[in-house]
């Protein structure tokens, strides 16, 4: 339908083009978490997975992470991954490393070919960014820059505010997550994924999270956003469903969206 | 889940208050089409009926309207009935009969006990539409005041002033029918629901139409929409989605808003 822009791996669309895209995130504690989820989550076939290496209590051991990193890779049936650190700023899990260890994980992952998209987020220092930036250029890997709320949604034009920064700042894909307060809140994030692509040429990722925040999760692509994110194994955030549901709501608004 | 007012029948809500509540339209040109597509559509279980008796090649003749609302109340399992003349202006088919024997109609028919609601449009001439207050009141049936715009979706404001007339008006349930001409007018609609029940007291039902408002047939529900129109063997206006598809988005769309 060409409601929203296609992510690439390669100069290849991910999944052919199709929309949206399907991802699943990773957050096991351990390994052995990690690998057991995986493998539920790969039977249910998404698009996308993502690893959110600040569950991963491995994580202030580069080399393990690396070697659990490959490990995805080679059980995750070319599924395109996505490396991410959340930050406790933006809803991630306490980790007891620096901004600059966090940034060498991130070095020494991308450039053994693990992974395929770096989520880094646009509220780090400046130099902190540029480095992502950089990195992504070097290794070949796509940066999504990322801002979450999870207490509110900011008006309308400062979410796509946030998403022009991120083109500006040199990033491949635009991510918002925002927290709704209200039905109206829902409506709000919306009409900024809609006016967003306006503005950028970048694909935008786009969200309202909890139970209302639902909705955009089923039916935000049609507003523009290329990624729902959904529950494989477990939530990685408030309001995802789970993947089965997520695709039996998309074939009706397939459906439907085509007048049949 | 209580995002929208329940519409009642002898003091009860209809379908025991469920939402939303789906109703299936009766668009048969001759009785035996009409009687065929009620026992299609019985057997799917709608919430509620709605004949759209500009259809019916039989209008002119009161005595067959009335006998044929009969057949449709006997055989229709004690789903509420919707009686419905749309007109040429909102969207209707041709119809042979002045406006002061519509009137007659309705009375002969809100008068045989035959229908639990009867839809009549706010865009009538005034002393019209009082008279429709004046039969609902009569004989027990609720008026649903009506808003067409097939061409396009006025600003919010608008679509909240109509429905805020429409309770001034006298009517029991007020509802709006838009075409969107891009997606922010879906959002629009959504919108405006949301504000008009901040405004009036009387259940809403909105509707975007067309292959871009299904999206609000889908969801408009959780913005407060009491009714979907549901197609249970033929739309009666564009973007309607069949029954069953409806109802398997809606139950993933209640666990969802239930955070399950």
């Amino acid at each position: 339908m060409a409601m929203t822009r296609s992510l690439e791996v390669k100069g290849q669309p991910v999944a052919g083009g199709k929309e949206p895209l399907i991802c699943a995130p990773l957050v096991g504690r351990d390994e052995a978490a990690v690998l057991h989820e995986l493998e539920v989550i790969v039977a249910k076939r998404p698009d996308l997975l993502e690893w959110r290496v600040d569950f991963y209590s491995g994580i202030s051991d580069v080399n393990r992470v690396v070697e659990l990193a490959k490990k995805i890779r080679t059980s995750s049936a070319g599924i395109p991954l996505i490396f991410t650190r959340r930050s406790t700023r933006e809803g991630g899990e306490t980790i007891g490393i620096s901004e600059e260890q966090v940034l060498s994980m991130y070095r020494a992952v991308a450039r053994s070919s693990a992974v395929d998209f770096l989520d880094y987020e646009l509220s780090s220092e400046p130099e902190h960014f540029e480095q992502a930036v950089a990195l992504a250029c070097e290794t070949g890997t796509k940066l999504i820059a990322s801002f979450h709320n999870f207490q509110k949604t900011p008006p309308a034009d400062e979410i796509v505010a946030k998403l022009v920064a991120m083109e500006e700042a040199g990033a491949d894909i635009a991510k918002v997550a925002v927290m709704p307060q209200g039905l109206e809140d829902v409506l709000t994030l919306l009409q900024a994924t809609l006016e967003a692509q306006k503005k950028i040429r970048l694909p935008v990722i786009s969200m309202s999270m909890g139970a209302y925040g639902s909705l955009s999760r089923l039916f935000g692509w049609v507003f523009g956003s290329s990624v729902s994110f959904a529950v494989g194994q477990k939530a990685s955030a408030p309001g995802q469903v789970p993947i089965e549901d997520l695709r039996t709501v998309l074939e009706v608004l397939q459906r439907s969206l085509k007048g049949e």
